[in-house]
């Protein structure tokens, strides 16, 4: 599986994704030049601190200039005018793709702006921690983890086995799957439970200033999960809300209607109703387990760098 | 800070948590004899079959008589029918302490029990995991964790402190709260969270239904995280939230009302209220790693098995 995929690989926006990917491309030689770019001059220095890519680059123009590969990796909704700076620089039969959370806003935002002559196959590997920049990136980030390739209409059949290559080398499992239907399961599996997640942390929060930072001492019991959730970047989450604004709004609709019924069983004490519910929700974690996207010991899953 | 605390403890109920108490109490010498007594024929099999406890009754008479401490360890929902089996049998002098997660509604139930000569002092230590029954528990499941030791009116200075050591001594630390005090605290670390997880795997579980597993399969994105927390004991949880209906309704208004008002600003793109949102929840999280109650490292600060 290992072996160059693409000659040259430039990533765009030099965050934790595209930090993560550097590594991996590296860890298994998929690449013979990366390039990189990122919009500010203190990330781009960290990069070059910290070896991230073989080239950084200070004009978006360079780090696109001859790459086979072109990986958009900023927040989702800075991408359409990325996709316009370095349109005109693209290199013919060149492949775009992108690692943003929703697809079909970034679809209508990047396609207008390629020119005919490139590939455009969307993507969006399904990993992340909650620390951001480009220090935070690692090599195991997409081990075992599911990029989802997100074809447009006419996207070329070889663009995208090449890029399922690549992902399959960088150590993901691959699922092409339709943009819509891309939107409603990840507002299910991740946009919906994000921001549930902020918001309990914003009223644990406006209580804290009450309890005396109890609520900070004491979290252990439950709430420190939603903590690690709620620190994801800002930028980032706010472009998905935006952008995944339908499918998202239609899962909290969802949501709160399950909510009222089960504030409703509290409030009239009807146990068995609580009772039945939580014993369904516990059987699905089973089946995270089984499907191999979680495990049962204590370290949650989550990859651990090599020693 | 080790050495015998108490010649004799009794432990009713053997799941997660007193299983992991006679661990550490093992591991530090706390106690002479630990007796233990399970509801079920099935989970006294398991406890004898494991070495859980020093004596496994099948009379619950039999595991209190002579104990220096009695540790509830069930249901909150059945600690009050527990007390009302056990009083006529506790030794003059003995505590009985209890580590249900609500404390008003088990001071409620199990006090009118308790004849005089017996001291009651309830505690709550907040550590868990998703996992419940015998072999579920581990001895390090308390280091570094808060045990909550609530005080009823009149609860002996001297048996306070003794129960204070015993904690200690298991690994965790103690800190004195009161009755209702606590339940405001725990309904917004612990009990709001866990319902919002619940409802919202609940959701999920219904849409699993229309996208053929794909929940599942792509749970690693945020939605992972909710089904740890809602695998928890559905028994224990029913109580509960019976048994903290207050604090907990009072906390999931808060929470309607902060999630409706993000709604709002999804459905009118208000990206600045936000993103202001999701950089104020951040924060909290740092509080969280600097107050050491979890780590940035990618265990997830959860209590690793001695190899």
């Amino acid at each position: 599986m290992n072996g160059i995929v693409y000659e040259r690989v430039a990533l765009i926006g030099l965050g934790l994704i595209a930090s993560s990917m550097f590594w991996a491309i590296r860890r298994a030689g998929l690449a013979t030049e990366v390039t990189g770019y990122a919009r500010t001059h203190e990330t781009r220095d960290t990069a070059r601190r910290i070896g991230l890519c073989d080239r950084v680059c200070d004009d978006i123009a360079d780090a696109v200039r001859d790459a086979d590969l072109v990986v958009l990796a900023a927040p989702v909704g800075a991408m359409g005018e990325i996709a316009r700076q370095i349109a005109p620089h693209l290199k013919p039969g060149a492949t775009v793709t992108d690692v943003g959370s929703v697809k079909r806003a970034v679809i209508d935002a990047v396609a207008p702006h390629l020119p005919d002559n490139v590939h455009f196959v969307p993507g969006h590997p399904l990993a992340g921690t909650e620390h951001s920049g480009p220090e935070s990136g690692f090599a195991e980030l997409f081990d075992d983890r599911w990029c989802l390739i997100v074809p447009v209409d006419g996207s070329d059949e070889t663009a995208i086995a090449r890029l399922r290559d690549l992902w399959l080398g960088i150590g993901a499992h691959v699922e092409i799957m339709e943009p819509d239907h891309h939107d409603l399961v990840l507002a299910v599996t991740s946009h919906a439970p994000h921001l549930i997640a902020y918001t309990m942390v914003g009223v644990a929060d406006d209580l804290r200033r009450v309890t005396d930072s109890e609520v900070i001492k004491y979290s252990a019991a439950g709430f420190r999960d939603f903590t690690r959730i709620a620190a994801s970047d800002p930028t980032m989450w706010r472009d998905v809300f935006l952008n995944n604004k339908d499918a998202t709004l239609e899962i909290l609709g969802r949501f709160t209607e399950e909510l009222f019924a089960l504030q409703r069983a509290i409030r009239t004490g009807d146990g068995d109703h609580l009772y039945d519910y939580f014993t369904r929700t516990r059987a699905i974690r089973r089946g995270i387990i089984e499907a191999g996207q979680d495990t049962d010991a204590p370290d949650f899953g989550r990859k651990k760098k090599p020693k």
